[in-house]
């Protein structure tokens, strides 16, 4: 199950200066609730660090939380993105969430988050 | 035959952000109007969803409409964005068509639409 | 619908020599027989004449009569090869057909005929 | 859980007729036994029918069940093979399995059977 | 020879929208004013439509008029805009043409149109 | 007008080594005899000396001459092998055509030629 | 070990114009300090010289420091950051560091450097 | 040697049109002044004519010219653009030097010239 | 340094059918005996289990333990074949190194083990 | 100049074992005795060393000897395999130079050696 507790983080090693950090996870899968099938994505976190950078093992728990959950995809990359936000505290953060084709067709949910 | 009737919605999950989402389907066909030859290309769909978003199985059927259909590209782009857009009533939509080669020559058409 | 009398052929201009000809068309859609929904491949055509060639634009409309046709794609390769082998009667003649995407599953079919 | 006997058959459409089909699925994971992470890859069938052909939702969803099975690369691949061959009972078949990396390392599996 | 009295339009399906057409001609041949050899390339038409749209045969066989005409490439291309642009009274059109290697030196000329 | 007098050759500088030579033309454009339209695609030339090589500039010009003949693939290959295999002599010669999409489908043809 | 003074500079050959110099080494490796392992990446300088470009044959001695160093990804580049920007006080320079995957995960830093 | 003086022009077919030509030139080879070792790379040079073109013919003797000439990558992309620049007379030029790897290392230099 | 003891096996899961792993190591580096400086590559490990099968972390830690160890290329290739061979006891079993250029030139390495 | 005597061979590592090394520089550069300029390629170089192995530094120098020697390709490539054969004695070895377009038709030239 999708736990936002299990996220650590650690400290920014340069906290003066504005930087941008891209991690990007192309194994996420989830179930989908209407058909009871797995979906399969890549998850691309991209972030400007304030006081507290995403430890990445712990990232990588989190995002395996979803493999047996049921969840919309345009409802999966706002939850990861909440629940990130909220624990990085970022000057800025786009989450993107590329699913694989189902019926032919492809999708794609971008967000974005401005802390203040 | 193409019928918006068919497009269904859901309720946008996440309302107060203002994210993206983008469809792509590359099964694609209608016929040419002038040759009676059937023409192929790819659909992309992006779109910042305001109070709805567009159901993927329903998209596809009403995409699957415009198989047996003798229309123009341009104004099969044209009409895609005017049947979704007032479905969905987004706040930004684009739509790009991708033709396939016909006499060696490539087409594309993109639209963009602009909610209040 | 499929109709294998629309097939023509013209004459092998160079009979004494053996040579290969290679034809591939990535526009061919057929009807799945089960979901009723469209199916999209490829189909590759290689044989080496022997009296006969086919007739590039009356293959293009024999191909185009699966459009609306329900059919497996293992029944479908192996009729395509049917077809044209027996008008046609090649030394050799190999047709593939490599299906997208369905269920995330990619299929393909590839069949051989050996000529008297 | 891994259940052959959710595996089903249709009759070959072209039993006289030695012809090769190859499914194609890039959307496979299991759970590695040791460290209790997801593994992810893509599992490819290639075989020639005698008088039976797999059909492939039950194929897809056979593979599903190694969703949480907690399995090495070597022994699943030899194990699809078992369960599939077994079911099908092919001319020939050949199932490799490509997983993604792991410390930086790339594993692939190949295996072949020969029917009587 | 180039014609422009060839090229042909249809009426703008959409005329209140804003909106883009590209179209990609790859087989482009003219030749060469000094040496006397054939020069090929891909011509790039991409343009936002006010009351006209090009006919795309008739575009096809305009620029099968450069196919035997001895010009150089930043004239070609400068005067396809001028032909183009006056019989379709766009909004926008940029057209450029790509031309393959001459000497080990590849060399592309871009232009634009602004209407009124 | 296609000449095979145009071809030059020079003697092998190696004659009493194997060697293969490929040349690549990539620029090859004719007329369909049935349509009047140019047809476009890519000649392949690979063989074994004997006592002659192929000169290049002359190879290019002939190739040139088919600019404006009337000429369907099959005997074109076919044409291209005959003249160049009759002045240059070599032990072994393969000759590819490759054009590109008409009505959406690509052909290839290939011939090859054995020396005494 | 990681040494700023082995890096050396020679003298911009053009101080008078705003120029760009992009370097990329693909063959950048540390250690992690958490699991002792080795991490490998690129590391892209693009910079606008000042009075002082860097020599090249000394930053990839530099770079080769961080061998056998025990450092975090987001340590690494802000730190190679702080060394070459301190010693070649560009105009502006950039700095990403390209990581490989890590349990699937791949990682990118980007830091910016403005001059006075 | 470097002889600014090869450089030809010829009149710009359509001088009141503001509009780019991008010309390649990927054979670039001079000689590291340093270990006297020969280096490649490929010339970018893309400009907006005013009154003058570059002959492409010239600029090819022109580059050439720089084959047995050692000279670092900075100082030639800029000697380049002002060798070009000074003859052209463009109303804007950028040159853009890509080197091939050397100990493993790619460099780049852009520059850029603003006429009056 | 490079130690065969550290090499793990398992016992093969599936020993009466001939089957292929094949095992791809991309961060490969050792340090050039003749210059100090660090080599990359990847290391292509592809073998017919018998009895053994290789364990995949100890492969990774054997491997790394060419990082600071002087060697060239055919030898490297040479012994990484002599440990595992002689530890897996394979049926059959092909290494191939590929190297990054050095000097601009790319090396490879390619040695085969037949088992009795 | 070319001088053979400039390659250097060392011991084969592993005399026992019959392997593969493969050497690729792509930037070789000679001379065209017709035209006066420049050729560029690519010379891959596949032998199985019998006592010798060619040395890597002493290659690229000797390579580097054809930069201004005037020479068609098939005697470059031929008299490459004489030079390097006749110093390294293999027990065999592959040469392929594979030039540049010219007149936009690209030319390859492959050699064997057998050794006793």
């Amino acid at each position: 199950m999708v736990d936002k507790n299990i996220l650590e983080t650690f400290e920014n090693p340069c906290p003066k200066r504005d930087y941008e950090v891209l991690i990007v996870q192309p194994e996420f899968t989830s179930v989908c609730p209407k058909t009871g099938h797995p979906d399969f994505g890549t998850i691309e976190i991209r972030y400007h660090p304030k006081e507290k950078c995403v430890e990445l093992k712990s990232l990588k728990i989190y995002l395996q939380g979803y493999r047996n959950e049921g969840i919309f995809y345009e409802r999966a990359v706002n939850r990861i993105m909440d629940d990130i936000s909220s624990v990085v505290e970022p000057k800025f953060m786009e989450i993107i969430g590329r699913f694989t084709a189902r019926g032919g067709i492809t999708t794609s949910v971008k967000v974005q988050y401005q802390g203040e």
